[in-house]
């Protein structure tokens, strides 16, 4: 009955699928738990790249980005495409893990997610990201000063270790739980979002 | 009102698609246009690869098997992970494009798939083509002479370059022809299916 959301803030598809998975999953009685992690050192250990792999083929850019456009639009989400691509994420992923602590992940997370793609804004600006903080209820000053100490550090790390664990390659993830603890089931893309929820709550 | 389906018969998600996409056309209403060709040349242009992305990056490949293995259990299509895979699959392509000539493309290129992923037979060897080939009311001799043409040949890598120009990377992929002729609308993946379908009959 509980689905992990693994994400990475500058993963394209992650944008919709955050602003879907809390509604989606709810109304199947599906906890979810938001699982920030870093992507990019995955996609270096994995694939041996150092930049997105949209930016890599170009085709596969190329279709990436009109089919945002279409997604955004069918989902009624702001899309801009970002003059940056990727963004460093690592302060935002570590405020996210400050927000699981003060009960405003999912806000936070979203928010960060529409300011990269839907409004083209610098989410790798801790102006940017302060404002975010202070719109979902959170205190800057305290609040940064959290994201900086050596246990979210590690937690940011630990989540990276275990999203390679469970078979991660790419964002977003979902993972279902199993009651047991035996294993666990994995779907990736939003376009699987629904699948996994359905999972979830068969088992 | 016509889309056009490019597979190959190497890739494992183009399995489904084949056997889904012209029920799913029919009721809306879309013709479809069957354009097999070969992946692994525009794999090597594009991304450097010698090899499936499936085999190069491993947490990927498990996820795809497994991925294979509920979606064929979704759409009742038997399934058994290929011994051998990728396949070559240069004269299931060419023996297709006489199938389109014929009247047996879809039947045949069904055929070739559930061959591959769901029998784990070898769609290389031209004792199981021909099989194929006499199943879907063809005549293996004549056609395989065909298939040995430069006619054939020349058509398969024709549709290699258009499909490179109509920005495909992976397959299954589909595209929307305008009416107007002026460019057109590419989706990729399986899952992407129903919305190629549903955007084909609206426009």
């Amino acid at each position: 009955m509980t689905l992990e959301f693994w994400y990475e803030f500058a993963s394209t598809y992650s944008y919709p699928a955050a602003w879907r998975v809390d509604r989606l999953a709810a109304a199947q009685g599906v906890k979810v738990v938001w699982r920030p992690f870093l992507l990019g050192p995955l996609f270096h250990k994995q694939q041996g790249l150092s930049d997105s792999p949209f930016n890599v083929v170009e085709p596969k850019g190329r279709y990436m980005w009109r089919d945002m456009e279409r997604i955004c639009q069918q989902e009624m989400l702001p899309f801009r495409r970002p003059s940056v691509f990727p963004r460093r994420t690592l302060l935002a992923a570590r405020l996210a893990l400050v927000g699981a602590r003060r009960g405003w992940i999912a806000s936070f997370s979203r928010g960060v997610y529409t300011a990269n793609f839907g409004l083209n804004r610098d989410i790798s600006d801790p102006a940017v990201l302060a404002q975010i903080v202070k719109e979902v209820g959170g205190n800057p000053v305290p609040d940064f000063a959290e994201a900086d100490t050596a246990a979210i550090k590690a937690e940011l790390r630990a989540n990276g270790e275990e999203a390679e664990a469970k078979g991660l390659f790419g964002a977003p993830s979902f993972v279902c739980l199993r009651a047991t603890g035996e294993g666990s089931e994995l779907f990736w893309g939003n376009d699987r979002l629904e699948q996994a929820i359905a999972w979830a709550a068969a088992h």
